[in-house]
């Protein structure tokens, strides 16, 4: 006998069903789809997601802001969107894009630039722009 | 005149000071140390971060299960941690490991084995194990 899965089971079917938690955002993590490297955790409301698939730019919910958030909008440090997955139970999204400059404020190209060594963070990478010059300086 | 920023600085400094939410975990992204493939996205409260620190071995906190899960614990797929990272504002957790079998309990070596295209899901990924051999049936 052989059991074809609704289309609609959350692990194994193929309808697009994200799980927006209480606050309406699912999480997202964004890879460098040439690297692979892991560039940022982000959030996004249920528009973002729909944008970024419509547009093929990543779109982000700020929670800082409470706004919607076009990576790069500001910056020029845009993500064009090579490929969109979603997790086993759907209460995650993968992004993997063509990042434009660095995707970390902070003037890194991954927020992930420091390691935990001995219980200390060690930075290990090396800035790629300088943050006062890109969104102005803050003093 | 140099300016050595405080080893406390969230952003800038050397000190961990992760930033547990109000449920108390911190989101963690762990990717697999040889090819850098994202595995999974999960949560760690303070104790899971303390002991995968301390033993090496990835340890998380189960919302479903509301307890440490020591992952690996029952399939046998456990996590031996290569590298710890932090991102820039000390919200996410970066987990660098050696995954023993797959990862995610659907079967396949990453959890997000089906991407979005054309509005549906695609699984193109093939599974690693049985997951009814492994977790037993749940009929």
């Amino acid at each position: 006998m052989t059991f074809e899965p609704p289309a609609d089971d959350l692990e194994t079917g193929t309808r697009l069903t994200p799980r927006f938690g209480s606050d309406g955002l699912v999480t997202t993590i964004t890879v460098d789809a040439d690297s692979g490297e892991v560039l940022m955790l982000a959030h996004m409301s249920a528009l973002a997601l729909h944008r970024t698939l419509k547009d093929g730019v990543a779109t982000y919910w700020s929670r800082s802001r409470n706004e919607l958030w076009v990576k790069g909008q500001e910056s020029g440090h845009t993500q064009r969107v090579v490929e969109v997955r979603v997790d086993c139970d759907q209460d995650a999204v993968l992004l993997r894009v063509r990042q434009q400059g660095g995707a970390c404020h902070a003037g890194y190209h991954s927020c992930f630039y420091r390691r935990v060594d001995g219980g200390r963070l060690v930075t290990d990478q090396k800035p790629e722009f300088d943050p006062a010059a890109v969104y102005g300086s803050t003093e």
